[in-house]
């Protein structure tokens, strides 16, 4: 995939499974820049052989722009953030808690990531195993997040920061494809109308497209063997 | 701690073990903010009950300045660098670079978090047990990341990108505690001169000091006992 109006690439793994390559992607395409993606079935959770003489870390995602190398989600958020300022809040308060509940999320939930891995073709069916302590305090925590931020900031549209999708809902879009993949309980009425709104994003939706489109050989039993 | 002429505070954990406290506490130092520094003792790793109640996510480093609460150390990283440009790189490659480095830090190398936890009481005395697969990777992989920064970038000071200690070294200064505590072998020549230079920064030496006036009884087994 090359073409000449393109100004690079950005590398992601398979769509219906890489969580992390959608946290990449939202914001390059939020901010407009014109690089092509390219695909990389994942073999693995998150890495690939093909990957590893690729990108600096041997993940996805990962992006050239204009001869600049970037990797990392969030890394890739903020450069995004440098060409499209819209992606964080104008605010400086607002700022400073989109940052601190993205860079949470970047680090942070592991009981969520792990009981719940990203499967786009999973439909709304809970998970037949019980849910342990980690990942019960993690959902918590995250209806939290997602309830107090909208009620603090999200009174202009109905995004965690009001109108504009931004690098905050980026960050937590796999969760809202999570969270309704296996129909998890126990959120407030604010935080379900926010995944409603996400979920029906245009880019979420494109995302969710091209996932359907991918060949049922990059399918991985990990992820389609979980109850 | 009250001072009229401070704008809030910064509450972090045990100095002497606290990683993730000294990564929130270095930016805001840098940037000068004229916070009101709180230790609250640790009673876990990274966790106490004190604070459960106080930073929204129930960790240390919380930050609040003006009546705005930043939380999670890049964060406040990100907040303290719009008072102060020049915690990260002026140039874009290398900004996007800086942040590449410091948010793969910031999300991975558990493998050296779990084998090295920091301890400013231990002096340069290896590891007894042999280092896991993980652990070796993580270290091959910062060796790697400090020896291509400082050469790519580094060339007008000591630090990753020259003369200025911004937020990338921050991100990093627990791992050079911790390579010098369990005298981490394998490191490049470019590597240990770096780490030389971090450790001897005067904000450095300033931490390492409160962390050594610290009281005995703060002092926890799970670190201690580390062979």
């Amino acid at each position: 995939m090359t073409d000449s109006q393109t100004q690079g690439r950005l590398v992601i793994g398979t769509q219906r499974y890489s969580s992390w390559s959608l946290r990449g992607w939202l914001p390059v395409k939020l901010a407009g820049l014109p690089v092509a993606v390219e695909v990389i079935p994942l073999e693995g959770q998150g890495q690939t052989r093909a990957l590893k003489q690729l990108s600096p870390n041997g993940c996805v995602p990962y992006l050239e722009h204009n001869g600049i190398q970037v990797w990392d989600s969030l890394s890739i958020a903020e450069y995004c953030a440098e060409y499209a300022p819209a992606l964080w809040p104008a605010d400086r308060a607002a700022r400073a808690w989109a940052r601190s509940i993205s860079a949470e999320m970047h680090s942070g939930f592991r009981g969520v990531r792990s009981s719940f891995p990203m499967n786009l073709g999973r439909n709304s069916r809970a998970l037949q195993t019980e849910l342990d302590a980690e990942t019960l305090k993690d959902v918590a925590r995250i209806d939290r997040i997602w309830t107090e931020t909208r009620t603090r900031y999200g009174q202009s549209g109905p995004y965690l920061f009001g109108a504009d999708f931004g690098v905050a809902d980026c960050m937590f879009a796999p969760v809202v494809y999570r969270f309704l993949s296996y129909a998890v309980e126990g959120l407030s009425d604010v935080s379900r109308a926010y995944m409603q709104a996400v979920a029906a994003h245009p880019l979420m939706q494109d995302w969710h497209a091209a996932a359907d489109r991918e060949p049922e050989t990059w399918q991985l039993a990990f992820y389609e063997s979980i109850p």
